[in-house]
């Protein structure tokens, strides 16, 4: 367990850039620590923030739990990527990262090292990604100068669902690979926020497919500029 | 949306059986009746109850959403039985549902047609899988003489759950294949019911692992005698 901060009431959205400089660090060394063990296949960073995100405590903290297996969630995304490489020779994240900012209507923000965007096929309700610009498998790769720029779209991101959503509760996932370990280099790590605006039911239980009543490029509109665009039917 | 009864609040546990049984043979009817369509190649009939699981109607209703693809989740699970098929000779739910009974400690109701018992690895705490007993790929080959027996088991669980944890909130959820269209004859179609006592939070999120507190025979020693087992850490 991480506690970011002495503040009992202070959630990540309302901290100072040095503040989450210093987070983004202490989940690095973290992470860096316990994939270093040697029983350790898999180490998964999340954040539970409010009760419907499964949490009850107040007190901002992150948890990773690391895995002596991979489990197979990683590796159907591990091994789909590896088969897009071979299909195209490219990482496909670096191709949806590429062709989100081409395309620019979802994206929500962006600085010199990371890019936050609605993704196209959101889950949920404002569902935000932050990818790093660089192709890094694995979140343990992350460098020195890339750190700041990762406190820096991590807090924006959380500020944006905190003010214009009402401080909605909200996991965030790090999703990687670990390359030295699981061997697949083709992966890009990337961390998902996850707003718990609706509910996952039966229909997604059973079949695995999400209902998502908004649109993403309005969502992005809305994170963004604070004003939903046109077209929007929410 | 199928709605099971004129009366608003009165749940699918307290229902008398001859009104349950007219019930599962309204579901038949209207799965066999949507699978029968050409465009249809998957249909998922499930039932939320309660706040958590994603419903705020009170009058108990089920639902059948047909799709014109099988998502991946489902082709998991055909592939992984069609796997075990291939490798052993045998349909990898007989051989559970076999296990169980004669394991014992996991069953909670048994009649002449079907079986319910909380499987080994549940997910969630309290969950309950109720399969047919005959080697069935689709819930369309369910035959008219083993309809009361559906009926039976699927109140008694219900019933279970209701009185012994006090109406929990669930979602039901009927896993089956469509071998005319789907072509894999190695699955074995069950209802799996999922009590909503416990939040998937980030860890689920991000490694496709649950956490489940419970025992799994605790749980079943628990629904089946309103007593824990020995040994029950909960």
């Amino acid at each position: 367990v991480i506690i970011e901060t002495p503040w009992h009431n202070r959630p990540l959205a309302l901290m100072r850039h040095d503040e989450l400089e210093l987070v983004v660090e202490t989940y690095h060394r973290r992470y860096s620590d316990l994939i270093a063990d040697s029983r350790v296949m898999m180490a998964t960073l999340f954040m539970n923030h409010g009760e419907r995100a499964g949490t009850s405590l107040i007190h901002p903290h992150a948890q990773i739990i690391a895995t002596s297996i991979v489990p197979r969630h990683i590796r159907h995304m591990e091994r789909e990527a590896l088969q897009y490489f071979d299909e195209w020779g490219r990482c496909v994240h670096c191709d949806i990262l590429e062709h989100e900012i081409k395309c620019g209507e979802r994206i929500v923000a962006e600085n010199a090292h990371f890019v936050s965007f609605v993704p196209y096929a959101a889950e949920v309700p404002f569902e935000l990604w932050i990818y790093p610009r660089r192709h890094t498998p694995d979140f343990g790769l992350l460098r020195d100068e890339e750190k700041g720029g990762l406190a820096d779209i991590l807090r924006d991101g959380l500020a944006r669902l905190y003010h214009r959503l009402g401080d909605p509760d909200f996991n965030f996932v790090v999703n990687t690979s670990v390359p030295p370990k699981t061997g697949t280099k083709r992966y890009h790590w990337h961390l998902q926020i996850r707003p718990r605006l609706t509910t996952v039911a039966g229909f997604e239980i059973g079949s695995g497919i999400h209902v998502n009543p908004s649109v993403p490029e309005s969502d992005a509109a809305f994170l963004r500029d604070g004003q939903s665009a046109p077209g929007d039917v929410a």
